[in-house]
């Protein structure tokens, strides 16, 4: 019988999603070895007893499963396909997770690339932030062949609390996704915009959340951002850039479809304000600050 | 010992919210007088063994509390101070309650003028929709002098399962409203933006709603106005036209404080233009609607 700890899982990426997969799956039994540029990341994940692997090629040398926790297409389609990518010498029928947001196009474009060298490919984003990956209970908007589901269940019930299986071909899921990131955008512009208006109009922000956030006006991302800036903390749980990059993203399918987007547009100009003034790689939350800085506002932590 | 029965109370404006506010009254034990230019909803007032008025002097004349759940600051003056004006004939020593959303400036101007006469004014814009209107379990973001306060308790618990009290004066209540509704017409806006263009990706929206309302993406918005979409079902619960005046107000406000809204007043221009299109008495998700019209998009029920 095969056991867990017979099954190798590959984990390119130890931000903090990345790192919360593969030391769930460490935990949950798996042989599971790990890959980042940054040797910190690493050394921490050697010390929890993962295997660590300087290259991706070294990383997915007799993988069964390979979960790619990169930033965008362009490093996912380098940590696979690159000259040290992560595939080369992967087992045979092996199954590659992209948990990216990419659009639906290069999730194709990467099953179909996959599937030619004999292996499987899940169009696998997530969501639920750094806590619920450490935890092991993400969200996952799948899609992708019925066996790449059936050979990866046990690694899916390993990282996710709830596995959305959205389609049989890669870029279903990535689209989910996409709609999900169009909205938690546009929430979290509006939450800024929504937390300084209020502070311009004298009101006590802090009562202002409490209302709001039991009230219609309330979104996910308004009850779980808006504490970031009354607490004037803006240490990245997830970062501007994200945003810029999400959002950007958004409008390129767009435009491509002919299909106009107002709201995700607008919203993404205040991500790039934000980035424009120097905090593109702090808390997304910085929104407000950006909009506290134009607007000559005292917020928090100022 | 005065008992309800012994308390006359005037509403004026029997739309959905008043006609829940006032049948909620009677419900509760008051002497309740109500007042509308729709025969219609009279009629159905009375049939309920409410009092019934033909005009706003008639219905005020005697009242220890009014309150006027009309649509703007222009018909609260109107009913409130005009030639038929409700006011006039008050009892002395009563207090007015103003449900509408104003501008703080108007909610103030109003406490002014009508502290002048010797009555009380209590700044109360109202939220939760006609359901909750019906069942006496409004929200209200409530401000004012705290003897008008102490004078109505009996009536707001009778009409409210949550009484904010956000300040001694009017104008914070309004302020307060106001940042609710610009989030809530964003997240209608987007909600509707979000879902057309998942169809425009071809997605089935009813698992876009499932598994999105379940995300980081969701809103109360999201998940209140996605199934009218689902069910091509744009009869109003609550109209275009009521967000094309708050955004209205909002942006009115912003302007006035030289403070820039890009999220708001983008979401204020899809809600403009669905007006446009014709659909300005129809639900609010019909800004769903009229993407698809743009865009060719098939929706439920087109």
């Amino acid at each position: 019988m095969t056991t867990k700890r017979d099954r190798t899982v590959c984990v390119i990426g130890l931000g903090s999603m990345g790192f919360g997969i593969a030391a769930s799956l460490l935990r949950g039994g798996f042989d599971v070895v790990g890959c980042d540029v940054n040797a910190e990341a690493m050394a921490r994940f050697a010390a929890l007893g993962g295997r660590i692997a300087d290259v991706p090629t070294d990383a997915g040398r007799g993988a069964h499963v390979l979960i790619s926790v990169v930033v965008n297409a362009v490093q996912t389609e380098a940590v696979l396909f690159g000259e040290a990518g992560a595939i080369a010498g992967m087992a045979r029928g092996g199954t590659v997770l992209s948990c990216a947001t990419l659009s639906p196009e290069a999730a194709r474009d990467f099953e179909a690339r996959i599937q030619a060298l004999d292996l499987l490919y899940l169009d696998a984003p997530i969501s639920g932030g750094a806590t619920r990956a450490a935890s092991g209970e993400l969200t996952i908007m799948a899609s992708g062949a019925p066996q790449a589901f059936a050979d990866v269940s046990d690694v899916l019930d390993c990282i996710a609390a709830k596995v959305y299986e959205l389609g049989d071909t890669a870029g279903i899921g990535a689209a989910f996704k996409i709609v999900n990131q169009l909205l938690a955008g546009v929430h979290i512009a509006a939450a800024c915009e929504a937390i300084t208006f209020a502070k311009a109009m004298d009101l006590d922000i802090a009562k202002v959340y409490e209302v709001i956030s039991a009230s219609a006006g309330n979104s996910w991302m308004f009850e779980n951002r808006v504490p970031h800036i009354l607490e004037g903390d803006y240490s990245p749980r997830s970062a501007v850039d994200i945003f810029t990059k999400d959002l950007g993203i958004v409008s390129d399918i767009a435009r491509g479809l002919k299909f106009p987007t107002p709201i995700a547009s607008t919203a993404l100009q205040m991500f790039v304000m934000t980035a424009a003034a120097g905090m593109g790689r702090d808390d997304d939350a910085s929104v407000a600050r950006m909009i506290a800085h134009l607007t000559g506002l005292d917020l928090p932590g100022a």
